[in-house]
């Protein structure tokens, strides 16, 4: 019988501490792994092509509430966010499998709902679907996909490559996803106290948008490859952009620097903020699931990359020592701190 | 907000029924994707290999259950089940991604022991775990696991090429991890009746292990190779022998002949299945969970195939007309049920 003698929560750990816990002491033995875990996707070298691998679990009451998320864009959703991993490694998605488990009540209609979503993503994006698992769940929903793609062994990008001087760069605006939550969850508290209240989301699409409907920054890396330009580090924006260059800097032993007046936002994320008394900033820095791009490109390539209407250089790669800061508007310096979206809302994670 | 208007439950189409009516409308347009829903793994063609992917996901209280599990057992079958699909297709398995979502009260050494299973199976069968996504869940535990594998285009074996006259075979014995279950559930609703009477499994490893701990046919896919046999098709089987081999036939346009007599089964599972007034042969048949590999071959291959300790013939492929029936040992013949495990337990399914 299961001998259910605890020692150490997960709470602990944190979500990082976990997976570095658990991963620490691999062994690759397969001469076509090329990068295990530890970044956006798996690579694997099949014959010249490097093949890009990428698994993501959305599970209910966790990552989303079925109370103000439509089904069609949960498995919208659910594609995007494994997409924008394969983008993240500079790649080309082009297959997913997707892993189901809902109540056998669930109505049919319901998980056709959600594959809709799933496939209008595919369709989209051009990316075939080629298998998974349904199952029933008796607890709640439960989606899982894995993402497969490839890009040139030399086209890869890592999360390590950043360079001393190397100028950070972001897609897109900051924070959205996060005041969209936000602003869902009032309109569902709302709804409960009184069912007869229709949401009020009225001017608010945008944000309600970007929390519910993410879209992978393909035509970022289509852009790239147009005007020529090989970042030399990225990662896609997931648990907010504190966590991210974080990421980045960790793994390619570097500092940075980020400049708080530098960070995009959109004036709706900013108004809706402050309507939440929160730091439009903190949002953009702790927020997630924004699924941008965040890259570092070389300062030769600042020529190239300064007037692109949908990306903003917010900072540079400093050297290791310096650590991760962020540069307010009044010129005082703080360091950043990891305290993004956490898997695991109940921990107190080391680096809080 | 979601609009709960209920048509149809899952439950009046069952599993397949499901897949089916899901994925019907699939259009693939990538080059790469060889073959995508509808078999053991999907087949991608990266430059002269075809990779093979294939995901099964394992939800708490649905394929487990955590009061007779050990956890190191259920990450060992976890990987287990899913180069089961890979060897199916008579690739060779070389990377696996693991999702796990659970509570974040679980114990850390809980966790850890789910790994030493997943680790022990990787090493055993040289596969790499290359990524993954790891989760907070309210629901308790769910693992989903993503396999990956190669095999020359020429020899991937598919379900759908079985011809008539093939010979039907099946590696090891079957009913085993049906019967063990049993057993596993009565020493679980003793012990809730009286936590100090210990388990009685005495003697009843084999079964047990057969439930709690299978293991992948790879040393079957290697004897293959070496008598120099190609199946014509071939599945693993997860739902049962009476349902496996119906998707050999029904992809294939077959029909077949089982032979009851023939169908192999360890005394002890005989003996157990008594025990619980079963029928042996129908654990075989409908209890799964066995992970053997069912296969067809060409007659000329029988000389090759008949002495082979591990491999059973149980009977032959036949024109589509005749149906896929069992000939009992007297000599009755009863069309064949595909009454196997069901991913939701409650249905009715539509071939039941």
């Amino acid at each position: 019988m299961f001998d259910n003698k605890e020692k150490t929560n997960i709470e602990a750990l944190g979500e990082f501490g976990l997976i570095n816990h658990l991963t620490k002491n691999i062994e690759l033995v397969q001469k076509s792994t090329i990068k295990g875990v530890g970044d956006d996707a798996a690579v694997l070298d099949f014959e010249g092509k490097r093949m890009l691998v990428s698994t993501d679990m959305l599970l209910e009451g966790i990552h989303f509430d079925l109370a103000y998320t439509p089904l069609k864009h949960l498995g919208y959703k659910a594609i995007q966010v494994n997409l924008s991993d394969i983008y993240a490694m500079n790649g080309t998605p082009t297959q997913v499998t997707v892993a189901i488990g809902m109540s056998s009540k669930f109505p049919i209609e319901a998980v056709e709902e959600i594959y809709e979503g799933i496939y209008i993503a595919c369709e989209k994006y051009g990316v075939d679907l080629i298998g998974g698992d349904t199952s029933s769940s008796k607890q709640g929903l439960v989606l899982s996909v894995t993402s497969i793609g490839y890009a040139d062994a030399e086209d890869v990008v890592y999360r390590n490559g950043a360079q001393e001087g190397d100028l950070i760069c972001v897609s897109g605006d900051l924070g959205g996803a996060y005041v969209g939550l936000q602003l869902l969850e009032r309109e569902k508290l709302i709804y409960l106290e009184n069912p007869n209240i229709q949401p009020d989301l009225e001017g608010k699409d945008y944000i309600v948008e970007r929390q519910l409907k993410p879209e992978a920054r393909k035509d970022v890396i289509d852009l790239l490859k147009e005007i020529d330009v090989k970042p030399t580090a990225m990662i896609d924006i997931s648990d907010g952009l504190a966590s991210e260059i974080m990421h980045i800097c960790k793994q390619s032993s570097k500092g940075c620097s980020i400049y708080e007046e530098k960070i995009p936002l959109d004036p709706m994320t900013f108004e809706t903020a402050r309507e939440f008394n929160l730091d439009p900033t903190v949002c953009a820095l702790s927020g997630g699931e924004d699924y941008e791009l965040l890259f570092t490109v070389k300062q030769a390539d600042y020529e190239k990359i300064k007037f692109k209407m949908d990306i903003s250089i917010i900072g540079h790669i400093t050297e290791p020592a310096s650590g991760c800061n962020l540069i307010t508007k009044s010129g005082n310096v703080h360091p950043l701190k990891a305290q993004g979206w956490n898997a695991f809302p109940n921990s107190e994670s080391a680096d809080k």
